[in-house]
């Protein structure tokens, strides 16, 4: 019953890198957080200490900032590859990189002036393993709210079950969704927008009876429009509204004045499908 | 050399309230967080544990949220006024009453549909003590960043100063700002949105040698525009952007790859006022 | 190629709970976060919203505060293989519960007075499905730093390599470590406690070339010393502490003033294993 | 109605120190995060941008990390009068000078190896105007729960309260004390043990009608203790629990099930003084 090494990997993360574009007057604006994981034979560092397959994390920071200027940012699921690709095909001792990107978007004040958004952070994590590539982008961080158009009963009743039925209630979740591209996409900004743009609409037009039915509508939409992405993975907080018993204060309140609650809150997770795509080149749930 | 209870204050902080307005198949989003600090003859509980007049924080909550069905919410300064002044007029014990709100605005995606905007907090806290008031209002979380157009050099130099002059380079801030009013606005609302836009236009307008200069440059805009305030007040970190030493790659770097760093930041922190303007019924900075 | 539901789970997140067990004057604490994840047949709330397989969210939330009276609240590894049989077991639609848990320890300071610790937090994450059950123990937030004996040398150098090689060097992590159990301990406390001092001794012994190194050692002594345990995984932050050059003011520093960085930092991930264990009952790494 | 330049003040924050004091084999360690705030004659940068009197605040960066070197970190309070007095001993601008340490604590694990506390946080704040100093001790982040000995009751009743009176509750809170000394202590850091001692004392045997009475308590009993202290203030944040009502599941709760609630909260704030000492130096309550 030996003592071995079991899967590993090693990088820098949360290298925070702006880049300015600059075309004359006006200036453009990337600003990133990316991190690095690096996998493959390993094992001298582990067992010994013998770091001549370990290119410090040191070095990836240093890549991230060095390829900004050589190659200029431009969308960060094309970034992500430039260095997956570069680690996995310059370092033979690597065979599988990994690079996430967190793109933090800002709204032009001025031709070199910006205000950052904050409504929300597009994610990509690409995964290069020899030749072939995969690449997942998603959005974190994006909340949304229908005051009305939220049913929820029906439900199983146990021992423990107090909930009432509720044929109006406020449904509110921050989005935390993921896909998986079937292949590069021809502008993965416009893929980006798209998606997102589903996404809301999907939550907007769904008349829901459980957030489980708006997660599916919500992931089923952005596969209908989106051919180039093989599945969805959603991650949907139930960020619960309490409605106020005012009846102590003589009040009535006939779903206008909530408390927005902290903790605890319901977490729906799901996967929308196609029924015919390849597998994943790694598993990327969670 | 006694020991004496000196100045003191409690309530209830950060109440979560969310009031929805519905006009028919249109609904309105308010979204508050709603902090009360009492003040007045307190000796009792705190010397013997005397109760007989302390006012529940638990009541300061249950108020919030009779008060936003029976009065509705509007503009966050008139609805921390209305709680202010209750509190004083009906609790002879609390002569001064603190209402300090935090508002999360929301953009509109449908009839009932919304999206959280996330790019700043709006803030009010207002003090009522007898029959005066005095309303500030604010704003946090506002991230602005201008490309070029500042530059920082002419300082002084002692033995530990090492930093090289700039001709260019980022100027970026977390802007936290807040003023005070001379009298009740006719509309918060638009006295709020005239002057968010004053702090944003000076920042982006202002050719800056230092921050300083960009704080002042501020808070004197936001006076020309806005007659209805007595002065302001900004704390602005100086969130740096580090030029990235790209030499030892044998690359160049004319202001394009930067490092966001996240600590140390400078801080710069200043007041501009009128020179005529009556004093604040309580200190308000910090 | 039509568009289905994949994998799916839902659950109710964070409930906080505090449990005062009265043996008498003296009182002991238990104070824990407990979130549960059911998964089985649930494609109608997906699809219709049909709920009729919908055990409530906040049905899960008061049957961790019911359990808790009923049952007490001992060793958390317990608490949560109690919660995920009852939801597996009386639910015929659910087919796998996880239940996590997050411990926080509190001193006694008196009889009924505790003063919370926060040096690290205690993790369980246990998922059942059917008759079989997993139990992961862990540890979070444990932060540990050796100010000398640790090295980092002959590493790969490429054209964006600039680090210079170290023979004496801070070393610090945060301990972010979970293991799997072969089977239910016989006394959960002891096999936690038991399984902190082999990570925290094997950090201190370790006399260090690389975090990688530490991190095996880490793991490795852990199967060493708890024969119960199948399998550990580490994720350390190589928390870097930069050495400052202050001789542009006549000093030198021989290894005695640090900064203390934040981003990026290192993230140093790996296993350490059995070669004979069964496989995990589901997969559990990140 | 002239708009004019008002109080302002500038600096470096969250400047995170690590210092190693190597005494042979033996090592020590003190983790500080110092912030300075300089305020003087800043007319020129805040009106036209002249930075002549402006010392960079990358400079103050330095300073803290080369006086690091040259005198050693002892106790934060003497590091943070060395740091003070500097820049006003040699900045004829400059007029005051605030220095704010936060210290982390690090238990012992060997000769060079140690884990972080993380039960509370010491603070320092002292000010520098010319000849005089200020000097402010304090505590954040030390959590206390007493599961009894706690009651509520004889409170003013209005149309909005609802809270039950209580007679046995848990009191919960996390300590926010600043205490102003004096003079100068002879031993800053057995001044510190011994006020920190005097707090958790006075809050375990204080018996709890509200939890001003308790806030009150550990003031005094600290000025009773440390006659080097003038005055010290408290913020109390009243962290609820709430009991949980069984009563649908056919269980009492005889006060042993509780919610760890988040928001709101009370929040308890207050001052304990002697009748005669001398006003402070600037004012510091907030």
């Amino acid at each position: 019953m030996a003592i071995v090494l079991g899967p590993n990997r090693y990088g820098k993360a949360e290298t925070r890198l702006v880049r300015v574009h600059r075309d004359g007057e006006t200036h453009a604006l990337v600003d990133l957080n990316v991190s690095v994981a690096l996998s493959g034979d390993l094992t001298g560092t582990h067992l010994t200490g013998d770091n001549s397959g370990v290119l410090p994390t040191d070095t990836m920071k240093n890549t991230v900032y060095a390829f900004a200027k050589e190659h200029g940012v431009g969308e960060p699921e094309s970034f992500a590859l430039l260095l997956g690709r570069h680690f996995v095909n310059t370092q033979p001792q690597v065979h599988t990189a990994k690079v996430s990107i967190e793109s933090y978007a800002w709204d032009r004040l001025g031709p070199h002036s910006f205000q950052r958004r904050g409504d929300h952070t597009r994610t990509t994590v690409v995964t290069v393993t020899g030749d072939a590539a995969q690449v997942v982008s998603g959005v974190t961080g994006l909340v949304l709210l229908n005051s009305t158009a939220s049913e929820f009963h029906g439900f199983v009743r146990d021992r423990f079950t107090t909930l009432p039925e509720a044929t109006d209630r406020i449904l509110a979740t921050a989005v935390d969704a993921h896909w998986r591209h079937l292949a590069d996409a021809a502008d993965w900004g416009a893929s980006f927008e798209g998606a997102l743009d589903a996404l809301k609409t999907a939550f907007v037009e769904t008349y829901s009876y459980s957030l489980q039915q708006t997660l599916y509508a919500m992931g089923r939409r952005l596969l209908e429009q989106r051919p180039e992405v093989a599945e969805v993975r959603l991650a949907l907080p139930n960020k619960h509204h309490y409605l106020v018993d005012l009846s102590p204060f003589g009040l009535d309140n006939p779903n206008e004045v909530f408390i927005a609650g902290d903790r605890p809150y319901g977490l729906i997770e799901g996967t929308v499908t196609r029924d015919d795509v390849p597998p994943a080149l790694t598993e990327w749930w969670l």
